[in-house]
């Protein structure tokens, strides 16, 4: 067996949590997406990227890689887990004005096929299914290139006015 | 904001797949945990190691990382439902002879305290519910050191015999 | 506090199951909603009733009453759950043909608003996501006339060939 | 295919929740334990009863009947759900001190094994996991009377204060 490597490097995410603290949550996307704000750690530890931002409406793309894999020969069930939470949770933020936060009480997945390094680039779709005052629930997919559902997730978030 | 960065190695996860195919799920483990087959590659990505493996019972540790951590200052969901599942498929997976293999079909995580660089190592025990013939139900439990509760989860499994 | 008293009546499930042993999913489905197969006892149980039906699609249809409630003052997520339950499951049935069952694994339901008798009469719409050859996911959301979602669920069905 | 018949009665829920609001969760669980206060509704028509409450955990009885089947067979998966979320609910709720609410975000259920007549009478215990300022997780599990599983469940509850 023959040992592969990578790197990745990432910025302070404290640091930037407090560089944006005064901009909506839209506003935070837009520059991330834009690259004027870098991605946070995990983003860039998964190598995931946030490709699309509206309001109540966020899109990460990745290309599942041999590093996600797991020890039964396909991509970890993590790496669905880890890019519709994403997707969700910041189509939540979407919604939310400056200095209005929020937490993820619970996340769930269904697994609907198997992700390996054959089924190429694949696109998590967040959506904002309930915006409320005091919570908001959002549903994510997680497509194939072709629009292929290989994962789906809900996911409840508590919003800290 | 400076950068940050990181170097971690893997295995190529199809050879070892093809090499432990006649071992039985604990009898894997139990070679992870004594060094004699490599971890997966998630395994090394988010820096979780397995520690203890029993019929029905596997528990991971890890140190949450600054790696890990979301946009919004604490370590994103993605690191307690990869590390949750890790737990909770593996402890499905000691149930099984050689040659039957699983699939996760849902996996379900409540986020109960933040996860942040102040938690400190934390554990994820992951305990079989229920072990029959078509599915299994698997229970985890991310905790503290002092085992303060960080998060649960449940998870359905298929088995494939 | 004065007593309120409700009657209602049932049929022999299991000689119903024995008598459309014969067909498919949807035509259960259809001889239900057009009054030659009589409602199971939960629908009777419960007062609710299944109003289309169609291949990956089912809707029922209820009016929250008096005895749906909890001792905290709304309709009990009980209702929710077994007309939701009920709309997911009869949705991933329509796609199966005669002699091919299917049982529930799990299901998740996200209380949006609370229900009471000011709601009016509410629809679960039942929606298959993906229909396997092995499972079946489906997604339920349950609305208010005008359309608002009081909840929503999904479900992981597994398939009996 | 014979029609069978059952009435039941219960009392107005909201007179009752206006003569109980000067009580904490507790001390309610306990009165209608007692018999000294009436059971809710849905408890009357789901023919489920509270058995045992304690600081973080309340038990439930219940005899599956035919009235509680399902079109293919066995009990609906509803009759679970609604025993399951009563028994964590009302654990939550024995937490709170009077005049301090909650209500349940989420509710997820495992199914474990199909519940019948045969199956007898059945407890859903259900024990607080994490009882929190602003919101609680609780678990509960189904069992027969010789404490097989037969489902399991998880919910996420919104303490009002």
């Amino acid at each position: 067996m023959s040992a592969r490597t990578r790197t990745f490097t990432w910025d302070d995410p404290l640091a930037m949590a407090r560089a944006i603290e005064a901009l909506s949550g839209l506003e935070r996307m837009r520059q991330v997406i834009a690259g004027t704000l870098p991605p946070p750690p995990i983003a860039k530890l998964m190598d995931i990227r946030m490709v699309e931002a509206s309001e109540g409406r966020v899109v990460f793309e990745a290309t599942p890689s041999e590093f996600h894999y797991n020890p039964i020969g396909v991509v970890h069930g993590g790496f669905a887990a880890t890019i519709l939470d994403s997707a969700m949770g910041c189509a939540v933020h979407t919604m939310l004005p400056a200095r209005v936060g929020y937490t993820t009480l619970e996340l769930k997945v269904n697994f609907v096929r198997a992700v390996t390094l054959a089924t190429g680039p694949v696109r998590a779709i967040g959506t904002v299914i309930h915006g409320g005052r005091t919570t908001a629930l959002a549903e994510g997919r997680l497509e194939s290139a072709d629009g292929t559902l290989l994962a789906h997730a809900t996911t409840t978030c508590l919003i800290l006015r």
